[in-house]
């Protein structure tokens, strides 16, 4: 059996020294915008409502504008929402990603080739 | 006083699910090649001398050639240097940095101007 070889990248943003948006930010932002809803967003990311609510006032408060809209009550026991920024800062974050992964994968075989 | 935004990336090299190889042993390579001593580099490194052996070892183990070849003894009390192997994984590995930091650097103010 040979070995498993992966070549893998990660790419997140710090303020202050301190993680602000990273994969599993940008994960939760995906299913809160699949789903209208944090608690169903964070059920599918595995995750406790408790700390993905958190995680969403965080991205809020360090954010220059809130990325996600709460709505409290309703009929469907409230809905979450991506705002005009949220839409953005994770566009431009899968882009990124994606061309970096691009370049990644580019030198996968030379690297793991040689490892 | 405006908050420090700073984009990062890390890439590194899983076998079998286990990390082998990211930038702290690609400095560690670095610094055995200007050093040419072992006990040097992890000096330099803030590391103890045991820890770093570790890693050298666990290279050479499970890398498909060793990347170090230590030598016992000596008037200079013994000596490190890289083998063909280690000097190719790791230049090949801040080819690879390099570009993907490029990259990045593309990206940074585009991303960091939303945040």
């Amino acid at each position: 059996m040979s070995a498993t070889k992966e070549l893998k990248v990660r790419c997140w943003i710090d303020i202050d020294g301190k993680k602000f948006f990273g994969p599993g930010r940008a994960q939760l932002l995906i299913l809160i915008e699949k789903n209208g809803s944090l608690s169903k967003a964070a059920k599918e990311m595995g995750m406790s409502y408790r700390k993905a609510w958190a995680m969403v006032e965080d991205m809020n408060q360090r954010g220059q504008q809130p990325y996600v809209e709460l709505h409290k009550g309703g009929t469907q026991g409230g809905g979450a929402e991506l705002t005009e920024t949220g839409k953005k800062v994770l566009a431009t974050f899968q882009k990124m990603n994606d061309t970096i992964t691009k370049t990644v994968q580019e030198h996968t075989d030379e690297m793991l080739g040689l490892i």
